[in-house]
């Protein structure tokens, strides 16, 4: 299509409609529920701001791709994987059109949604980052932090670009569930159990626990000894 | 100079005041400029949140250089651009002092010429980041998703850092004229017009589509389809 | 402990608890030091925002962390130092953990504490940022740069997300002194000083000065020319 793309340097990301995991897997269709799920969680925050239509595109690009990016980065592991697969940006940028053209983001509704869509990326996206962490090699603090990160870094900048409190400011349990999902995942792991059970029961735990925070206004107790004490 | 300078490794950085582009080139005197619009919103900026003027050299090289070295990251293009070349460094220092030296920011002039600044740059910096992200072979959405981030990174973390609501929050049409300008440049790329002709054209799209949206208070029309239907 | 971990490609980041520097040096307990100094000031802020306990040790990373983590990335100096050494992690999670149980933030101590470890934390950080770019090659005006965002970077994410005002926006010295004890550095450098002397020196100087400068109000004197102009 254009000419100077057939003088490429041999290092070259050439654009790919192909995955990383396979299509028919599990695995495939999870991630791109992600991608999904934090695409409509980004369009909703940014309508709610009145951000223009590339605006909400661009917050859900953030809110998708930001925390893996910086994955990625942290472990080294070039090229980027949506530099090299359309698929995410394509996803996404369907994604965001088709939900501010059929969606009212205004509609009460809205907030409940927006947690339940966060809460399902939670879960994916903690999954994903710790088990592509552990692929590099990484040990098992690292990989549960990276987990954390996986979701929480594309939270945090959607929220600040947002001018909203950052999730994980709120009082209702949010790194807690990841924390508890990773410990879980590399505890089934040593009891050999199929790695399928094992990535659905790590996702339903995460999950679970975050909708439930939410509902029952769960959060973690207060470690502190001390109560009245001058430092 | 240093002693321990001469045991350096065999990737070392030395500095080089030898240019990317030909230093008459188009393109070089382009760039420079475009460094030195974004150190005058950056320093402008600053100032009057009252930053001394450490801390305003230091904004001004975060919208400076911040951009295009998130860019270069995503790109792992390393080394990056203002370590082996200290001319961009030398450029935001000496705008910045002068500026804070020989301008009065509390003039009611200044909001007039950030927007200036900010539209040149945005003009400049989106052409740089397409062209960019090319070379290293990326695909045209990532090339003008990168020209767009090699701008918006800058800025946004310049406005948050100065507490300002970020452009990108903003009514007018910002990420929209680097978005046509970015279509616009692969166009004309592909109708095989000369490179400084498709260049220019791009940049003077961008600025005219930017300035006429301050001007105008041009927005982005609603692409919703529904109005008051609930989710 | 994990089947999956002995299939791991060649660069595989095998977790390591031996140290960068020789443990018995003093650069390692003051590396060691720096990394608690930023671990209790996170720690501290986010007590007070009433994170959780993980919120908490998340934030205590983040400070301490994410400005070497922002260096290695510039520089390319990989893999990361806290994914090979176990060491930095446990130390930011003990010392979190231990400060949310034994000690109370509401006490009215805590406002000069924070200030003390920050200042504790921006002279050791800003040496050891410098060091590690002059080691990579780096020349004087990108050492320094990369000294203070050693240390700039990590405190201006914590504050971010604790929603303070950045420290770098208030109005005593805090990056003056970096860059007047990286200049300092490089002086004795050339003077032959021995190194633990100059080190030393760098450090005193910069932690003196930024104490003084909150103790005093101290700020820099504004270096405008024009003070009713029109711009």
């Amino acid at each position: 299509m254009i000419s100077t793309l057939t003088q490429l340097p041999p290092q070259a990301l050439t654009p790919e409609f192909v995955t990383r995991f396979e299509p028919t897997s599990f695995m495939f269709w999870l991630e791109m529920f992600g991608i999904f799920a934090c695409s409509v969680s980004g369009t909703i925050l940014a309508k709610h701001k009145n951000f223009d239509a590339f605006g909400c595109i661009l917050v859900a690009m953030i809110a998708a791709i930001s925390g893996p990016t910086a994955r990625d980065i942290i472990l080294n592991r070039y090229p980027l994987f949506w530099m090299v697969n359309m698929n995410y940006l394509l996803i996404i940028t369907i994604t965001s059109v088709g939900f501010q053209m059929f969606c009212n983001p205004k509609a009460r509704h809205v907030d409940g949604l927006l947690k339940l869509f966060d809460g399902l990326a939670l879960a994916i996206f903690t999954l994903i980052g710790i088990q592509v962490a552990q692929e590099m090699g990484a040990n098992i603090p690292v990989c549960i932090l990276l987990g954390v990160l996986n979701i929480l870094f594309g939270t945090v900048i959607r929220d600040m670009l947002c001018n909203e409190i950052p999730l994980v400011l709120q009082r209702e349990l949010y790194i807690t569930p990841a924390i508890i999902g990773g410990i879980l995942y590399f505890v089934l792991q040593v009891m050999d159990i199929p790695s399928w059970i094992t990535q659905s029961l790590t996702m339903l735990t995460i999950f679970s626990i975050r909708m439930l925070a939410v509902q029952h206004d769960w959060y973690f107790p207060d470690i502190s000894l001390i109560k009245k004490a001058s430092l």
